[in-house]
């Protein structure tokens, strides 16, 4: 019996089967042969290793972006005087996030306080209180109806309501854009990114970005790629919009910081690529960008409101990239397919030698 | 030697190995052998290419989201009278962002300045000033300590504090809420994606959605399904929570917006689907969602404060999905691999000629 | 014709090719042999399987957070005496995003209003009238020049501007930082997450977080790994930042909080970490983190603003993660390839029969 295993375990370990191989000389096949290999060959090597770098894992990122915006506007208006507009006034919200809205213009409907008022003539006219149901509020309406017909002017009948009065008439949006100036705002971003696979961090004010150097630089796509400081007016040209047009109705545009890094290499070698976008212009429904906002205050204990309806520049700062590092799985997948691929050129019947008269015939019943 | 080099030359170009094949003539193996192979095929074919789309690359999106609201509530309340709120008074932020908050119900407190008042009684009563630590803040406390012990009302004793007097008292959430209306306000999206990899960018407002459309039409699952207004008591109920339950206490709902796109087709195929689903609701820890604003004004040179214990809706739209596109590395490599394992239906001991008595033994020292 | 036919189909499926095997009984090469098949199966196995999970598919997170702070901060400053600070006076934004900010420090210019004064010195300095451009706006300038030049103070001449008067002093920061009780104030944060691919929703208040848990727990790296409730000084110090010198001029800390499960397992054992890291400090470029916000109010028809420059920190909350479930399509892909490999050690020169002269030379022509 122990005779007997003994026997097995060297029968396994000392014997193989192995194909019985066939030396063939024949040019025509031989070139054949050795040709598709090497198609297989430059697949495998060109393409999946050096272009599309099957060798390596990729990681996506988590980053955080933190904005910062300079410039001052004037604005002239009948009501208001002329008034500056600063960060603290134009920039939503203050606190500097990756997306964030620059107003470039605005209807204000100052001292507003709750009660009675005429509906704006967009909410429905009347001519007497049968056209007014009360409580009923439309989807336009700037407040509940009381149910009488009153005069919104001397032309025009409207419901009166119960709300925010007088209501705010957004009928002309003022152009040009009153605080045009936004086209001269410097947008300062800082974006630090990291890929938690493979441990790396970095931050857009890389090596090149010099304290010296952000003092006086101004991103430029070409001359400047690096500079983290940007001209409102340029990114909105870049992204392919016209600033004024812009300014007056207000729209996005999309900055794009990509990350595309090689770990592979020295870590300096990875660099932000910025790009910029305008989005939503594909088509015509609902175009531009705004949204109402209040200040409230309190006068002999009445509360008041500023009503600003704000049309502004939203920028979304997005960030995009991915790294990638050589890794052993990666790496024998693709050879291992690779092989598999080979195999089909060395078993393709057009060359191998059932096709050459090599077989025996052979019956087993 | 030249004539040397020539001839291995020639070896290596016009000679190749191939494993001797034998034609083997039989029903059982040879069947057995052909469904293994079918087996694969069939795996190979059916599910990676056609189920699995083993052969195309896919990508990330890169999204940006911006809402508008519409509508108005009104609230009753003793001390603050009737009141109308509009967009300006219950979103936020107000700049419409992918997050954001509907307020459904509050708690006010009306006209607060900075001085001394006595404790709330959730922060602990008191007997006499030597229960009261000077300085001490509790977790819950709304001031610091000033070390007296005075009457919060008729019947209860609270230490002094100073800070914003009066002291809030959220005792009890109104309900049912103030502005249980909202279930009524209509939500308005606008999403813009784009695919970085295969530079494509698409709108949620697809072809579909026309001016005209838009003007009428409120989102329902299978009715509209791709209109982008949306009532948010009907996003409420489709995330399967309960609206007047969720707008007292308030809570997270969340708006997913996915696309999945199979670019081999035309790009007029990628369409959002939204999806609805209340978060946070799994278990009854910290129910609800409220937060604290305030706002600040100014009387003869005191400085007050509107505080506004908010109960609301956070809504929070998540953009999700991936866009599949052909790709000659998936292709091989699924097909190398699915080679690689064809190549076991071949080498399958069950049929190889090993079994067959194909052998020929044969010793090598 | 037809008997062809059949023997056509017969041929096919009753016959097959299969290499015409040889058996080697060698030691030397048997155990080479053997030995490379062993090394290809521990990596396919214990590489690709266990370590790697390449049986599995994995998918990307959509994630929600929202925050509530807890914490009371007092300030003692001449002008604006002493003050309490709540919640909802330090958290930009009051609403709870995943990314707010914590005022730390400010300085404030109280009483803005509208009109004419001297600029900052920094803004540029001047003689007389001639220094000062009409118009002009330096990048550091508060407002546009009007072309006089004025006494800024006793021994200073800077040149007139309109703008928000009196302007903003932010010479000296104040140090220590006015609110550094931030230290103690604490962060509850709540995370929902969901695996779209795998329909796995998940909150990080986890099976352990209970109730009273929470009342009392604190997070804690290796003692309350999983309590939600964090101690601001704990995060910043984890961090790697110094909490008192961060509290002055500002920074960003970000919080990941990171999910990775293993979904062949049951849900349970999927549980967030938490991860804190300085973001920004690699080098000097612009540390710190400031903005600028206002409270507007009216007196007597004129419209103030106090302007705060805020120093605070600010936390980034970043979700990340992914999750793993056994999938066919992986486990094929990698099974093939490993037998690509396999194929190797088998068709490997140094074993196969090519160099154990087992080949019968034959000529084609």
């Amino acid at each position: 019996m122990a005779r007997r295993l003994q026997d097995e375990l060297a029968a396994f370990f000392f014997e193989y089967d192995t194909p019985r191989m066939v030396l063939v000389r024949n040019k025509k096949v031989g070139v054949v042969f050795r040709l598709i290999q090497l198609v297989v060959l430059a697949y495998v090597i060109g393409w999946v290793f050096v272009y599309e770098k099957g060798y390596q894992t990729s990681s996506g990122l988590i980053s955080s972006v933190s904005v910062k915006l300079k410039g001052l506007a004037v604005t002239q208006l009948p009501d208001l005087g002329s008034q500056v507009w600063d960060v603290a006034d134009y920039v939503f919200p203050a606190q500097g996030d990756s997306s964030f809205v620059v107003m470039t213009n605005f209807i204000a409907t100052p001292q507003q306080a709750q009660g009675y008022c005429a509906e704006h003539p967009e909410g429905g006219t009347c001519r007497d209180d049968s056209g007014c149901t009360p409580g009923k509020a439309e989807r336009k309406a700037q407040g509940i109806r009381t149910g009488k017909c009153v005069a919104f002017n001397d032309t025009v009948q409207t419901c009166e309501i119960f709300g925010w009065c007088p209501v705010e008439v957004d009928d002309n949006v003022p152009r040009p854009a009153l605080l045009r100036e936004a086209e001269n705002f410097t947008l300062f971003i800082k974006n630090s990114i990291s890929f938690p696979r493979f441990k790396v961090n970095r931050c857009n004010l890389v090596e090149e970005v010099t304290t010296a150097y952000m003092k006086t630089c101004l991103y430029h796509k070409t001359l400047h790629p690096l500079c983290p400081i940007f001209k409102l007016g340029y990114v909105v040209q870049e992204s392919g919009l016209n600033f004024s047009s812009l300014a007056e109705k207000g729209g996005v545009v999309g900055i794009t910081i990509d990350w595309n890094c090689d770990l592979d290499w020295h870590v300096q070698h990875c660099k932000p690529i910025y790009e910029f976008h305008g989005l939503y212009e594909e088509k015509n429904l609902s175009p531009g960008f705004n949204f109402r906002f209040a200040r409230h205050f309190v006068e002999n204990g009445t509360n008041y409101r500023h009503l600003f309806k704000v049309f502004g520049i939203r920028f979304d700062i997005l960030v995009d990239g991915k790294a990638g590092k050589f890794d052993i799985i990666p790496t024998m997948t693709t050879i291992g397919s690779g092989i598999g691929i080979f195999g089909v050129g060395e078993r393709d019947p057009t060359v191998t030698s059932s096709t050459l008269g090599l077989q025996e015939n052979m019956k087993t019943s």
